[in-house]
């Protein structure tokens, strides 16, 4: 079978990589299938098609289902956050509008950001070797995320400020066979209302010990920490 | 007791945070005290000086003591590597100076960057709230490391294709009461050579799933890991 690559994955390989005409590449669709292919000789000059020789196992995702919904933080630090929870296994992400998103509604509201954000989603599930690219939702607000997501297992990371009753990551709950939604907050935490309303949907909080984590650094921390207690 | 701020301190309070005469600050000596403290006139214009008002309690340090050495990174990401490792709690920083280690020996060598990498920790410990800033060793081979900490618990991270005999993290051994040298490669990984050694040195070799782990973001990734399943 024949694969017309698409635009920007053939600079990447015509232009960056500089592969020719019989190379091998490797190819994948995003939900979770992967080929060995190589470059065969495309009928127009500015494509670039491929032959799928072999389909290959991919590596396998993680057994828990994680959602993420990251507070929204400012441009780089929120690429960051998509990155490396793709990195680290989620299934799906949802940029978070809480209280104390900072970022101005024109940032993030549209076609743009999102695009963005599939676009850095793609090129980290490439460099870490990954099949299945997450989805990335429209930006949602906290009551519509717990909505979405209840009844199942939740676990809301807390700042330390905040974690009286809060639990270490080993105490996360898990329903059988079940799915995680993980929340973390932007740059200012949760409004107190926040962790209330976590709360009444079922949140159990939980902390990563005494430190205040860098926003930015949230999704690396809290999903490897998870990914530490609950895919043995 | 009165303190005169080092340079670097005088200039956040003063220029940064732009506080004055009366103004309530917290300090710490780097080495696990805290006080709370007040802004003093100054004899010299240029000091800022600080009037130790009362001891308070850190925040405690991880019951583990971790010894992070890795793999010498690139300027911007080593420095992240040990932003990261001075959050997540690590005791001691070595870094390493291993087979696929690219940077240039000029860049690590002598006092210039290990200065550099301990302002990162300083500022680091100021960010997260942590009275401990973490001792930067100079670098060292992976061959003195393990000679150093013989005897002690040593978890070697490995890329998910030398993992084939790796455990998950929470299989990461620790002797009662002890101290954990955790090893983290360079961008290139190991060399197997140095898997080898690390194994007859009695290491356990350690994997964060079958996911490429960027370098850069390993110190935040293991060490949360860790953290999990060991600090509870």
């Amino acid at each position: 079978m024949l694969v017309v690559l698409p635009e920007g994955e053939a600079h990447h390989v015509s232009r960056v990589l500089r592969l020719r005409t019989g190379d091998s590449v490797r190819v994948f669709d995003g939900r979770g299938r992967e080929w060995a292919a190589r470059l065969v000789p495309s009928a127009r000059r500015s494509a670039t098609t491929v032959e799928l020789v072999a389909e290959v196992a991919p590596i396998p995702e993680p057994s828990v289902r994680v959602t993420l919904a990251a507070g929204i933080l400012k441009g780089d630090h929120m690429d960051a956050i998509i990155r490396d929870a793709t990195m680290m296994g989620a299934a799906e992400i949802v940029p978070l509008v809480t209280e104390h998103v900072t970022v101005p509604k024109k940032a993030w509201q549209g076609s743009a950001a999102l695009e963005r954000w599939q676009r850095v989603a793609i090129a980290s599930a490439k460099q870490c070797g990954r099949a299945v690219v997450p989805e990335i939702a429209a930006p949602a607000e906290l009551a519509a995320v717990l909505t979405t997501h209840a009844g199942q297992s939740i676990a809301m990371f807390v700042e330390p400020a905040v974690g009286a009753d809060a639990t270490p990551v080993a105490g996360t709950p898990l329903a059988p066979g079940g799915t995680l939604l993980v929340l973390i907050g932007p740059e200012g935490g949760w409004s107190s209302a926040e962790v209330t309303q976590g709360r009444t949907a079922g949140a159990v909080l939980v902390h990563l010990g005494p430190r205040t984590i860098r926003a930015d650094a949230m999704a690396t921390a809290a999903l490897a920490a998870l990914a530490a207690v609950l895919n043995r």
